[in-house]
């Protein structure tokens, strides 16, 4: 049975408090053990890969959208302007949902019986992350490894740029940087570290064994200097001598990731 | 020498009015004839690129960063608290320029001479547009054509997304949709068109001519039947069917046009 509320601060509509605020949000959610899904897609895609609602935040307008996949999870309706005060911006198609997080795997389990992986090193902006989610996907990486300052993919705007897509490809967090990719390469994993320096072999020419992880670093300063030197190979996508002349000496790092992750495909071994 | 302003309303800064208000910008810089770079290093791209500078908004802290490449172009210091009222946001790296637009050439004449070009169709985002310059840049697409009804490549977010790539790639506009193909084809162009359609050659296997144009479509619709029909072929970016089946069943535009102006250059001839 819907709930109706009209007050913007109620209690019950605790778990969609400050959605703006992402320092709020970060401690809000991890001591409560949520996340926020947005829109009917996604919220779709949350509940079919088993993350339980805690609660749904709708308008009357799009209240029916979802009755099909809600069962008896309680669902709180209020009016436009108040579903506006309590997001603080226009809510994609009209519903919120608050969904209870599952443990995350260790790093063994996501390395179990895949061949193509991605590994982020603190990439901070979610909506790389989410979109890098998204590309590893849908071109086939088999999951994704995090490092511990990656930016979390369950956070709502993670969640909404990847269109669902991190409930899609299992992923892991690293326990510590510094020994991080040890793991990875001791489960067999050829390890490629992306770089915009052309001196690197060429995407499209690294021999690829049978178990490759790509590393991809942060937006700004790319891979520490520690991941470049401990990596099997680095490699690069040829960028126009041209272009480079003319100062555009960068392929942002989702554009690269996408690169990046077709040419990963190039010789995996089908399933 | 430097002006000082301390209202925020005054009205030599009204070319820098209404910095978040997508409409009124339009209007504005289409009739004054200006767009706004922000940042240092895009406003010294498009001043090198030959743009002329109406007039530098910046504060005192970032005054000195562009005096070298300035001249005796009008530079308005206004306090930060001003800067950020005019704005409307906080500006990055403490500068926004007025720059004067320059006469877009003809189609015709972004043709002549090159041979990988890439044609937007109604792609409305701003960002997008930026990003697609971007990488279209990066990786030696030669010039950009888009529809009349494409996203302003100037527009001070596709400037700032495309890092000042916009300044670097020609470009022009279609004057009508329906027969803006055909001139295309006219100088010899063999016309590729993205779809997700798996059913479509994949970017990798097409065997490409010496001049040839990418065809890429709007963020939520992708091409149109009729650009769809008219082109040469149709090509797609080969996904996961495992993704699909999830329901991961498209890369973003930019990912989209990422792997496909990095499959253009192969067999490119060299310059």
């Amino acid at each position: 049975m819907p709930e109706y509320v009209t007050d913007a601060n109620d209690p019950r509509l605790a778990d969609f408090a400050g959605l703006r605020d992402v320092e709020l949000r970060k401690s809000l959610e991890s001591e409560r053990g949520l996340f926020v899904a947005e829109g009917e897609k996604v919220i779709r895609r949350a509940i079919g890969a088993g993350y339980p609602v805690r609660s749904v935040l709708t308008t009357e307008r799009w209240l029916a959208s979802l009755a099909d996949v809600l069962g008896d999870a309680t669902v709180y309706v209020v009016p436009e302007e108040v579903m506006r005060g309590v997001a603080g911006f226009q809510v994609h198609r009209g519903a919120l949902a608050s969904m209870e997080r599952l443990p995350v795997p260790p790093v063994s389990k996501v390395l179990e019986d895949v061949s193509r992986i991605v590994v982020l090193e603190d990439l901070v902006d979610h909506g790389n992350v989410g979109a890098i989610f998204r590309c590893a996907a849908a071109l086939g990486v088999d999951g994704i490894v995090l490092s511990p300052r990656c930016a979390d993919p369950l956070y709502r705007r993670s969640v909404k740029v990847s269109m669902g897509a991190v409930f899609a490809i299992p992923y892991a967090r690293m326990d510590n940087w510094y020994d991080g990719l040890e793991e990875i390469r001791a489960a067999g994993f050829q390890t490629l570290a992306l770089t915009p320096d052309q001196g690197a072999t060429p995407m499209d020419r690294v021999e690829m064994r049978d178990r490759v992880a790509l590393l991809l670093g942060s937006e700004g300063d790319g891979l520490s200097s520690r991941w470049l030197r401990e990596a099997d190979e680095q490699v690069c996508i040829p960028m126009s001598p041209t272009a480079m002349e003319a100062g555009v000496d960068s392929l942002n790092v989702v554009a690269a990731a996408a690169i990046a992750c077709h040419g990963l495909m190039r010789g995996a071994s089908s399933p």
